[in-house]
């Protein structure tokens, strides 16, 4: 059931047919297509009302450029992604779930695990050297990503900003193995060593790293005194202007490193938060906000300027909840800083999985207008296709996303009956509610967690306890069996990996094996 | 006749049959692939002798790399190439002969030919803004380059260098959009600013361009003292050692800048060949030569200490004939610098198009060996493809080349049945013997060449007169209506331009339209 539509799925056949930007025949005019993807943003960090209501933080941040994109396009109220990076980035460019994909914690180091320890538990053998474009590799997830799918389709790719599919000396590192043309500062690290051009964003001044998440690159900016998130934006600028003369359609993926720590002050934005009354550590978080909005109103500024804005569809997007599992980098009290979602990044809590969507479709996306509709990240793949019109490709992996363009176009789907899906086997480190080794299931209302460690399970009813306050399992036996049922078929459909016990051996139960 | 095998061309079918990396069987381990192109070397620039005797160019320049190569492979006496770059590079990548695709000239500005002027021919409007992969630039070939196959069949693919496919703000002037994974210095322009780093290879302090060839990307080279050949070549081994990690193979295309003008001296080897009595300008030429010839012995010995010897095919090639025809860079006589042939870059004398062609091919080529068929530049695509074992694709050119590997394994072919032909239509700017609005034909042991301005043809025996000194024109007119026949059948096949006469508007005649 979770395999909604035809769509082209080939794995093993020696021949295959193809479309091709050679040789199709000429399609309509095709968008430009610009995937404008936030770091570590939460549902709530912007002047946008994601909720039903507006809350303290829809005050607090000032994103006027989201406002104008909602102004113009449907918001999405329910769109999910993984509780971290990497998941969700490999979701977007394979239309794999994570369960799938395997690649279900964070990626670095070749060949290195990344999972913090637990005295119980080991996690699996997961896929943390990435995804990859070509076979040969341990532990990867072998794919196609639909860039370079776009790319064979006639389109101008063009990578801005983090990339984060795959771990460094593997294919997976750079964006340039995944079909984009053109890669601003993209690679294996999945967050900014610092946003300062002052210390050369990362580098000493011989352009030696002097840290291990040095952004690559942007050396024309080295001590200019030029934000990194400005900087990227001015790139991606040039990269545009370029793109400009290539009677090309363009993808642009413009993946921010904002808002991801270290919480640099932007100094743009730094003294008005403070001035508004924030602490120091606040009103850094809200200056990288409002500098990422920024960047947004300039690209929306260039598309006015050059005539294109009629032909560009812009998705605005998060990959997790926003951070808030130590006071390093946020006040206390922690857990807090999506409310009205409970915990962030790393919780399979709402707080960590649920996501600023936002879709600017000129012509065909309702100006103003909501969609209560859930989706995932792994639906960008088809999406995204289908916005360009490509029908047919090739691809050696499943794709588990459907394409939400009906949503977009504000039509009746069958959403509610679809089960999202999410696996996290993975100590991540960091600690806080809907933080541990476990699994979830969205289906309907109803959001159900599994522990694997204690095979406990938690119920929430999504939209009348949006906050997920409170766990129903206990008086409502009856929908826990049925999702537990339903999460354990989906998991071990898509060949979900589980953590093992250590003192036993043996793989921790499924969902739908325990009495709990 | 020029077609000679069944190579899969498909040009305007929607639907198409396709091989493909992420689904063909598992082929036996398909080779490296090393390129090293060096730009404007001469058939002689170098100690290996490729004539049937020693030269005294052969004594002039030290070569020792090219020595290993040719002694462990084999050594093609009559390969062919354009008489200019970029003519030589579309080809390269195409497949397509120079005067099919029609990129005839050299490329730079979008937009603008490059010719100079003529008092009573015009250039045709050819094809100024290069080649492209995709369609709607104006005056560009659009086509598929060898380079996107391999990718799309698991290679790995580095560019280091000149690229000089497509002028500036068109699609074409990246390497990246011709698949490309890497891009090191290679862009738009066919020459290099200055080798020198201490000139920041033709930057300001500020990393502005000062230049119209300033060469990008090497910043971390500025100021170092490190001259570009040997900055290419570290860059090279980086990509390299990086390739290492991938489990596929690669495609190295290292495109050495050297040996064009400016003739800048290499410090490594300029005072060495004044030692030897070289003047100031000879001397700096020979030391750019054996820079180069070293940056290839830094890759021959990497693929020793990397153990990737056997199973990697290394080809040497050049893009046309060594520079002979000013006094800013050479000594005189002019036109020498390519003896025993005559003239050189530029003309359609076999100085101008005949290139040092090495392949070392571990089991395949027979070590020490020589072949005299000849061959030309747009074989090179329809051979690397057959090297990678790729049998089938797409591309909507018509290949003109035929695969030499044949020739490699020292199988008799039908070669010299076979027309190479030349077309360029252009004022380049300099002058010298052959340069001049012309084209040619080589069939068998004859080559004819015609002068669309005076519609006068010259006929060499290249087999007994390699100097092109004895025009037998008048003593054979029989042999000159046959080539001459046969070479206005394949320009008009091809659908070669010609430039146009001022006072009538009216086309050159082709060569088999005049009587002379």
């Amino acid at each position: 059931m979770p395999r909604p539509q035809a769509i082209a799925t080939v794995v093993s056949a020696s021949v295959l047919v193809a479309t091709s930007a050679f040789s199709a025949q000429k399609k309509d005019r095709q968008p430009n297509i610009i995937l404008f993807m936030v770091d570590d943003m939460g549902w709530q960090d912007t002047s946008v009302p994601f909720w039903t209501q507006r809350t303290c933080l829809n005050n607090t941040y000032e994103t006027p450029n989201m406002q104008r994109l909602a102004d113009e396009g449907v918001l999405f109220t329910q769109a999910y992604a993984s509780p971290i990076s990497s998941p969700s980035r490999c979701s977007l460019m394979t239309g794999a779930n994570a369960a799938r994909h395997r690649v279900t914690n964070w990626t670095f180091r070749r060949d290195t695990m990344t999972d913090g320890t637990d005295d119980r538990l080991s996690p699996p053998d997961w896929n943390y050297n990435g995804i990859c474009q070509t076979s040969g590799v341990p532990n990867t997830f072998v794919a196609r990503s639909f860039v370079d799918i776009l790319r064979e389709n006639g389109y101008h790719t063009i990578h801005c900003g983090k990339a984060h599919w795959g771990a460094e000396h593997t294919p997976g590192e750079a964006p340039e193995h995944f079909g984009f043309e053109v890669n601003i500062a993209g690679h294996a690290a999945g967050g900014p060593a610092t946003y300062l051009s002052e210390r050369n964003f990362g580098h000493d001044g011989n352009g030696r790293p002097t840290a291990q998440f040095a952004i690559p690159g942007l050396r024309d900016y080295w001590g200019t005194g030029t934000f990194l998130t400005e900087a990227l934006t001015q790139e991606a600028l040039k990269a545009l202007d370029k793109a400009k003369n290539y009677a090309q359609p363009f993808y642009l993926y413009m993946s921010h490193y904002a808002v991801h720590v270290p919480i640099d002050r932007d100094p743009s934005y730094f003294d008005k938060y403070r001035l508004k009354g924030l602490s120091e550590k606040e009103a850094a978080y809200a200056s990288l906000i409002e500098g990422m909005d920024n960047s947004l109103g300039q690209i929306l500024a260039w598309l006015d300027r050059n005539g294109e804005r009629d032909n560009t569809i812009v998705i605005f997007m998060s990959d997790n909840g926003g951070y808030c599992t130590s006071t390093e980098w946020r006040d206390e009290p922690l857990y807090t800083q999506n409310a009205p979602l409970r915990c962030g990044k790393g919780s399979l809590l709402e707080g960590g999985i649920r996501e600023p969507l936002i879709v600017r479709w000129p012509g065909t996306a309702q100006p103003h207008s909501r969609c209560d509709s859930y989706l995932c990240i792994e639906d960008f793949f088809p999406t995204i296709l289908e916005m360009a019109q490509v029908g047919r490709y090739r691809a050696p992996q499943t794709i588990d996303g459907r394409s939400f363009v009906p949503l977009i176009k504000g039509k009746a789907d069958g959403s509610a009956k679809r089960p999202l899906i999410w696996n996290y086997p993975h100590i991540w480190g960091n600690t806080g509610p809907g933080i541990d080794l476990n699994c979830a299931i969205r289906l309907g209302d109803w959001k159900l967690i599994y522990y694997y460690k204690t095979g406990i399970s938690e119920l929430y009813n999504i939209r009348t306890d949006i906050s997920e306050q409170h766990n129903l399992a206990a008086q409502q036996p009856k929908i826990v069996r049925t999702l537990a049922r339903r999460l354990g078929k989906e998991l071990r459909r898509m060949k979900a990996q589980r953590p093992t016990d250590k003192l036993t051996g043996l793989p921790c139960p499924w969902p739908d094996e325990v009495s709990k």
